[in-house]
Parts: structure tokens; C-alpha cells; sequence
């Protein structure tokens, strides 16, 4: 099944990849062996384990993928593996250095099966001009029949969007189907993009969040349809979700406040991936949590202040006792 | 009294500004009156509210102070409220545009009494030599007898500084007694600082994190002497770094973890302020919530998210009951 | 008289600050000597060197007037001596940190008799939203009976407008009068704006090219009205434009030519200015090339580099023979 | 012949590629048709072209190349063909976004029968130890007997390196054998590090500059080994390096200024290359001005003003008579 051929339901959850979708999609990272080679079998197992979590989408090849590391064949390896096991669409991120690679691996994923790109704009773009007109030259590269996810996110591309520049794009190209918001902060942007939206002035498209989940107790009720990010615990997340969609906002905050120590400890720009990675190792859903060169990895004394984190998480949370 | 004229005890605290500076320095807001004028009553109160809240200093007039929205005489009219009210040092953030006018503002600082200034880099600058030499011009200009704190804070400036420049500073300026430490992430950095001094290739100086307390739950380990921030909890804040120096680990993360919502919540660039300023007025300590010119307040629908915070944190902490 | 006051004639040129102004606005420098002490006869000298060189308007305290290095009432102290003296109308730079500031430096430029000030963005802006609220935040500061130039230096200030949000801030503020133009590469953009003028999208005003005349051999066919920079040799740069007013195409490039290895040396950003006060210097208008500190100087290879450039250019134009 | 070989002589002139190169080494343009497909045949000629013009080594695949916007197999295709056609050295540019990519590039260039390749640092990049550490990663990568070039080009990749830093990394790595030196300004740079070899802190290596040639009647006196760049008229920039070889200065800078009207009007961002293409397709050089998407093309005025300033050429220079 390929989540783009229409309605999709795995496990009782729809999974299609639309401007509907809700939930959370997991990004994806990369394992590796010590020597910098691919795990594929732990590839397996983080996919299987993605669903087994509740997780409506999967994103591969985005920045915590360490998809810039990669060659191209080893990208489309990457695509082949995920795309032919998961049961929930796969979306690709195409960060590439120029529209003809972008096209290339964009037309590719599709060919193996993913459900949909996920495009970043380029660091160098300053105007609103120049942003429209970038994702005006993307979606012409890689086909407007490709559909895609629009990713905001300033803090490390350096590219602000405003809510004008974002309705504009969304109005250009129907192909967008979904928002990746990690602006920070971003929660009355997300408003803003809501109310033009009831106000009619914007056609519906679906908005998961990033930022590694550090403003989801608050993004849901701002009208987000949950979140796009890697956080070691995303069986949390799903649940969290959830307790906001059945209306439970106390539960979910009690849920939430107990993670957020080691959210906000993730939310390190560089070591971020290594506190993920050795989660999911501790979890034992990867065999190691080894990064490709350049790596930033975990002291011994982060090491030890991420287990004590995950250690008072296990009192709160039993997701955590391991 | 001055700090600076050696030894100063406060209710049994020390609180000479020294490069053996401990505790919890408050970063000063600024209150003013709906039309933009200073509301020097509530200054007092504030500076009573910082010593109250057990604080061994006060720096007023940082990016936090609106400082840039001031002119020179209200810069200079707020230093003389401070200073000459308050029984703790008072360091002065000299955020000039230039020397002459940072030399200006700095010999009227000591003047009037205050202990010290606070230096941040100009953002323009890059390479290790060029911020090396930036501060050795900003020394010169403000007189190598005046005490000084050097910002670090690379996500607002800009500006990065390695251990290693740092260590050059600290070399070249023997008037430099404080690091204020807000790269992130920053633990390492800390680390390292700390390494660098054990192993004599650095000499010793005071080291007050700041980042609004994000990571003050492992900044005391990792080598810090506290914290330089405006948090509306600034009695928090001096009780977790009380019980950290007593070795109460597991009861300083309950404290904090209580509050972690919150600071996080206002590490939102632009709007922190306005969460912060609205937590001092709830709490009764200033007046108003109003910001002068050009401002980012909160929406009604931040209010209430704030407000939903306080009501969650004041179950865990009597603090926030008001 | 001032040239606010309505039509004013000097030597028989237009010189009212309008949006009909035309010929060169000098930017000026400010004399200093060694000690760092502002030389006011040599502002004298200048002013009225300026003037003899035809120049339609005096531009002070801008950055290449190192203004970021007076303190309030030197800044102060310069206008009244420019104005006072000068017989075109007389444009200041606010290029203050704060609205607070600008407001108050403005106000008291309009009042000893300025003819009005520019105003540049701040760094930080991004979006083009952001942009126009910049200008509207300072518009209203400053006051909206303040004339005004549009300062858009990207180069420099990093911040990039599109023609569209240059179209916006004029269409929003009647009292901005001019735009001194020195994007780079730019000469598209000032076709675009005219092009637009033309359409009645957008309504009259001045442009003046800076980028120390890099372009001025090509901009004035593109339609701008002349030229705002310091260049040594202003009195070429009035005699370039009004080869082009009266269609001596081949004799301006000409003119042009000889001149340009040495616009070129001058564009070096940083020592820029000490090449130009050298220039001054020699042509015997300011008594010295003092900076204030941070300054960066020319080392005694670049000076004979500059002064054989002008031995060179003293074959082709007789005012550089001295 | 592969110019790695040891000595290797074409036409009189040793074109080792060196840290004893000299001479000019040609930023290759990537001819395309107009459908966006590469266009070999005028590859061929302007390999011939560039012998022909002079140069000692031929550089492709950099920022002007268009290499962004090629796919990886397209790249390889190319080195292929250049280096199987010349005579002279092969840089080959591997500004890849990963180490993993710039090594695949750089080991399949090198089996092809490159000489070196061409360095870049990556544009996030801000202290002198990442700066420094980042090479060392990228030595690590590509292998450290392959012979390559460091670009130093702060105004677009925004790195900063000072004469500390470049000191640095040459002594890190002898098999950096050139610096392609294009910070602007930059003349007192070279100087600085040439002092630095002249007093036996710094191993000699090969400086090349870029900057479209803007600074090169000074260049070759500081100490630099002669130009890397595209400008159309590469005969001339080898004619004028070799003028200032046998010491006449006078007649270079008469030769050089003919040219830096046109040097100067490439020197705009953005339609550098439309110009650079506009004059090699007018040379009978290139088949076509084609550009890959997204590029910036010459608007029929700009393309009139290049023509003006080449009959204008023409008149001093029989190079531009065609």
C-alpha cells in the first residue's frame, strides 16, 4: 500500500498523507554501525516501532537524519528499505543543494513509493519574494503532481516565513499539503494561520509541529493537528495527542510536564541527535548509537544526566522504566 | 555601600561582586506606565522584591531592561534609583553602540555607585581576533579599573565565543570577574571553562548562567556559581542554588522541574518579556505590564496559557499561589 | 534659511530637500584630531567644500560619518556647526539602537534646522512585514512631519527590500522624500521602481545611489537623480551628473573611468574611510585622517597605493593634481 | 599527463599544480543548451580557450560552474571530459553539503586525473576551532594525499578565516597546496600572511585570487601568485600577471583599468555569471548564455550596457574587437 492511492487505514488510524492529516509523524533517524555503515536492521526495527507507537507518518532524510552525510545511493537505499516495510506513509525530505538534485531524489522516492517530499527553503533567501519565488522553482523541479510538506524553520535555516508569505505559497501550489511549523516561538503564528483559514482568506492544509514537541501541552489547542518530530518517547506523543482530542487538557499537561526535562534536554542544537540516539538505543529499539562524521556525541557526564533524567521519568511515566 | 569597596555581607550572604561571586543575580525589567514613562515607585519595589527573593545582585539596564529604548538621562536616572537603593552590587549592562558612548555610560555607572558593567559583543563581529580585540578596546574605553561582567549569549548576538577566546579575555582583562554564560547548548562549555581552571591554564573568575534558568537543574554540577537572570521566581531560583551548594540534588530537580512549564514557556524570543513582566505584576511587585515601544505583549489567548501555567505550578509550589 | 522652508536657490541650483531633489547629497565625515577631539574647523572646511563642489545637499552622521562613536551631545554639537553654516539643506543620520533615541536626536536635528533625517532598518528584520512595522514604529517616533531618505543597504545592514516593500513604506509614510539606494547588485531595482512609478503604482520620489559611485556611470540612464556618497572627488561626481542631465554619454564614462580604479580602492569596507579622509586630507580640505577608535588606518603600502593611484588619475583630471 | 605526475610543461610554461603554481587558473562556466542540458562541445572549446588565453590550471565545478544545480553524475561527466582534453591542471570544486559526498566527488575527480580539488568551508561556521575542525573533517574524508585548494571567500560563504586560522590549517594539512584568496578587503591580508611566511611561521604555499580580478593591479606586488577567476578576458588577466613578472607596473594598471569597467559591472552578484556568459558566448567562446534554473539573466538593458562597455573596451583592447 502507498499512502498516496487514496483512503489508508492501518491499526484503526487513517494514514493517508493529505491536508487532513493528523497525529504525529515520526522523524526518522539514521543508525549506523561504528564504522559509519548503514543498520539497515535497525532501520526495520525503528520503523516497526514508529507504528507500534501510534504514529501516523513517517519522515526520513530530514535534518535529524542526518540526511547530508549521505551519498545519493545510500539515500535511495534508505527509501527503498522504509518505504517497502512501513504500513504509514513515508514522507522524504529533499534538502538538496540545487533543484536538479532535489528533482531527482524527489521523482525517485516517489518511484519507491513515498507518500509525499518534504521541502526546506534554502538559508540564503532574505525577501518574501525570493522565498515564494524559491518554492516556486522547487515544486516546478520535482513536478507538481509531487505532493509535499512545507517546512518553517528559522531558528537553523535561518528563513523567516510571515503567515503572508506561508498563505501565499499554500496558494500557489495545491501539491503542499501539510506544514512543518518549528518556528519559535510560534504559537500565535499557528493561530494567525488558523484564524485566515476560518476567515476564508486560506484554503485547509494540515500543521504538525517540530521543536521537538517543547510547546506541544500548548500547540493543539492553536489548532495544530499534532506533531512531526523524533523525540525518543513518541508512544508519548500519540498519547498526548490523543488526550487533547478527547478534551482531557489536564491529563495531557500531567502527561507532558513529565517529559519536558528531557524534551528540553534533547533541544540541544547539536547534541540533540545524541540524546535521541542513545534513548532509543536504552530502548532498545536501535543496537547503537553511533552518528557519521561530523558527530557531536554525549560526554560521559551528559550521558549520565540524561540517564538521571530518564530515571525520575520512570517514577512518572513507566514508558521509561527500562 | 558599593560592593566594590571590598567585603559586604547582606543578611549573612555575601555580596561583594568578586570574581568568587555566588547566587542569583536578578536581570532587571524596566516597569513603566501605560504612556511610556518610567514608573520609578515600582523600581523600588522591584529592587526590595530582588533582595527579598535572596539575589546577590542586580543588573539592571540588559536587552531584558529595555535598555535600547531609554535615553541616555533615563538610563542614568534608573542607575541612580538602583544603586541607591539597593544593599546588594548593582552591575549596569553598557549596551552601547559604540565606545565613546559605552565609556560615557560606564564612568557615570561607577560614579553614581554601581559595582560593575556588563560588555556584550557588537554582532558584528567573527573571527576569534576580532572579538579578542573588541574587548580590548571596550576595556580601554571604559577604564581598566571599572569591574566588568563579558555576555555571552551567541543566539541573540550573534556572536561565538570558543573556551578558548574566552580564556583569552579572561587573560588579557584581570578587570573581568564574571562570565555571564548564555551560549546554548552550554554545558560543555562550562565543562571545559571549568577543566581549563583546574588545570591552571585559566584564571579563576565567577560564572552566572542565564538562558532564563533552562538549564539550571545541571548548571550547578557542571561547575557554574549560580544564575544571572529575570525569572519571575527569583526566590526559586536562589533556593535551587541553595540546595544544590548542599547537595540536595533530587529535591533542587523537584523544585525546578515544578517550574520547568514556565521558563519554558517564557524562553519565547520577543514575548518573554511580556510573560515575565505579567508574572511580576500578578505577584504584586510592579504596577503594570506595559513596554515601551516597540513591544510584543501577549495575546489574551498567551495570557490565559500563562495564567493556566501559574494555577498548575502554585499546586507544586506555594510560591505561585496569589 | 532652511531648506525645509519651501523653493530655496543656491548658485542657481535647486537645493529644497523634496521629492524632486537632484545632484549629489555629500556624505559627510567628521574631522577628528589625534587625541580624538572633533576638529570644528575642519567641519567648517568641509561644509564649504561641499558646497563649492556643487553638491545639492550635505548628509551627516552616517555611518561613514562614524556617528556610532559620538556620544549624544557631540552628535548634537555637529548638526548645530553643519547647519548653522551650510547653505543646502542639511539631512542627519538617526541611526540610533532605539526609537526612544532616534525620536530625541531627530527631533532636535529638525529643530536647530535640519532638513530632515534618514533613517535606516535594523539589522535584525527579516520579513517584509517586519520591515514595513520597522518604519512605521520609527515614523511614529520621529513624527510624521519629519522629512525623511529611505537608507537600504543590505551590504551592510543585512537587511534586504524588495521593491514591493519599498512601494509599501512609501505608500504608508508622505513624509519619506527620497530613497538613497545602494543595494548591490542594484541597478534592476531602480529600474523596477521607476517602471512602477511610471505605471502609477507608486507614487514620485527621489532616489540617490551610495555605494560610493561604484555604479554611477550606468545609474542615472536607469533614472536615478544622482548620488549620495563621500567620495574625495565630489566635485567630479556633480560634473558626472550633469554630463548625463545634458546626454554627454561618451564624455561621462569617460570621466567616469578615470576615476573608477580609485572608487574601486575606496570600496573596501572597513578602510573605505581612510582612504577617503586621506583623499580629503591631501586635497587640503581636512587638516588630518584621524579616526576614533575602533578605527582601521592605512598602512603605509596602502597609502602609496592610493597616492600613486591619484598620481595616475592627475594625468586624466586636473583636480587630482596637488 | 596528470599534472600530479611532478614537473609537467605546456607551451614554455610549468603547470604543476603546486604550492609553486603561478599564473591564472580559469574558474570554469558550464555551458548548457537551452533546454538545460550540458553542452559538451562548447566544454571542449572553452577548455582550448582557456589554454590558449595563458592559464596554468583550470578550476571547475565552483559556485560560478553552476555545480549546485548538477546532479552527481552530470558532475562526474564533466571532469571527465575536461581532464581527458587539457593540457593544464584540474581543480575540481567539491562543495558538497556532506563529507560523505565531498569525499565520493573528490576520490572519482582524482581517479579521473584531476590535479586537486577545491575547499570550501561550510557556510554555518563562526569560531576558529570549528573553522579549523572542519578541515581537519574534510581532510579526513577526501583522504589526505589528495592535493587541494582552500577557498577563503567570507562575502558568500559568510566564514570569516583569519591569517591565524589559514596559518593553521596549512599546518595542519601539507596537502593544502594553494589559498584561493577572495576576501574583500583583502590586500592587507596577503600581506599579513606573506610577512608571516617571510619570518618562518607559515610553510610556503600558492595564493591565487578571486573577486573577478578586482584588486589585481595590487595583488601581484603584496605577494600573491596571480588570479583564479572566470572574467571573460583570461588572456588579458595572464598578459597583466605577466606584466607585473618583468616589472612593468605602469603598463599593467594601463592595461588592467581599460578592463575594470567591464570587471566591475561582473563583479554584481546574482548576474555575474549572465555577464561572464554574455561575453565568452560574444568571444565566440560558448555556443549559448544558458543558464540552469533558477538563474539570473541579463535584461535586455543590462545586456546593452555590457555592450556598451565592450565597444568602449574595444577601443583600448583589441581583445574585445569581435
Amino acid at each position: 500500500m502507498t499512502a498516496r492511492q487514496g483512503e489508508a487505514v492501518y491499526q484503526g488510524i487513517a494514514v493517508t498523507f493529505s491536508t487532513e492529516s493528523k497525529g504525529v509523524y515520526a522523524i526518522a533517524t539514521t543508525p549506523f554501525f561504528e564504522d559509519g555503515s548503514i543498520d539497515f536492521h535497525s532501520i526495520d526495527k525503528l520503523t516497526d516501532f514508529y507504528e507500534r507507537s501510534g504514529c501516523t507518518g513517517i519522515t526520513i532524510l530530514g535534518i535529524m537524519g542526518e540526511a547530508p552525510k549521505l551519498e545519493p545511493e545510500e539515500s535511495r537505499a534508505i527509501i527503498q528499505r522504509v518505504v517497502s516495510r512501513a504500513n504509514v506513509p513515508v514522507i522524504v525530505g529533499v534538502p538538496a543543494p540545487g533543484f536538479a538534485a532535489m528533482r531527482s531524489l524527489a521523482r525517485s522516492a516517489m518511484d519507491m513509493g513515498a507518500a509525499g517530499v518534504m521541502i526546506a527553503p534554502t538559508p540564503a533567501l532574505r525577501t518574501d519574494d525570493q522565498i515564494v519565488n524559491y518554492f516556486a522553482g522547487a515544486v516546478e523541479a520535482v513536478g507538481d503532481d509531487v505532493p509535499w510538506v512545507l517546512q518553517d524553520y528559522p531558528l537553523t535555516l535561518t528563513v523567516v516565513m510571515s503567515p503572508g508569505v506561508i498563505a501565499k505559497i499554500m496558494a500557489n501550489h495545491p501539491s503542499c499539503l501539510m506544514l512543518k511549523h518549528e518556528d519559535w516561538p510560534g504559537l500565535e503564528k499557528v493561530s494567525k494561520l488558523r484564524a485566515m483559514q476560518k476567515a476564508g482568506e486560506l484554503r485547509p492544509f494540515s500543521i504538525l509541529c517540530g521543536n521537538g514537541g517543547m510547546f506541544l501541552d500548548f500547540e493543539p489547542e492553536r489548532g495544530v493537528d499534532g506533531a512531526m518530530t523524533g523525540y525518543g518517547f513518541l508512544d508519548m506523543l500519540t498519547k498526548l495527542v490523543g488526550l487533547f482530542a478527547s478534551g482531557r487538557r489536564d491529563e495531557a499537561h500531567d502527561l507532558f510536564d513529565a517529559h519536558l526535562p528531557l524534551i528540553r534536554y534533547e533541544q540541544q542544537l547539536g547534541i540533540g541527535l545524541a540524546v535521541r540516539k542513545h534513548v532509543l538505543k536504552r530502548r532498545g529499539v536501535i543496537a547503537l548509537d553511533a552518528q557519521r562524521k561530523p558527530a557531536q556525541m554525549l560526554t560521559p557526564t551528559a550521558r549520565a544526566e540524561v540517564d538521571y533524567l530518564l530515571a525520575r521519568l520512570a517514577k512518572r511515566d513507566p514508558r521509561a522504566s527500562f
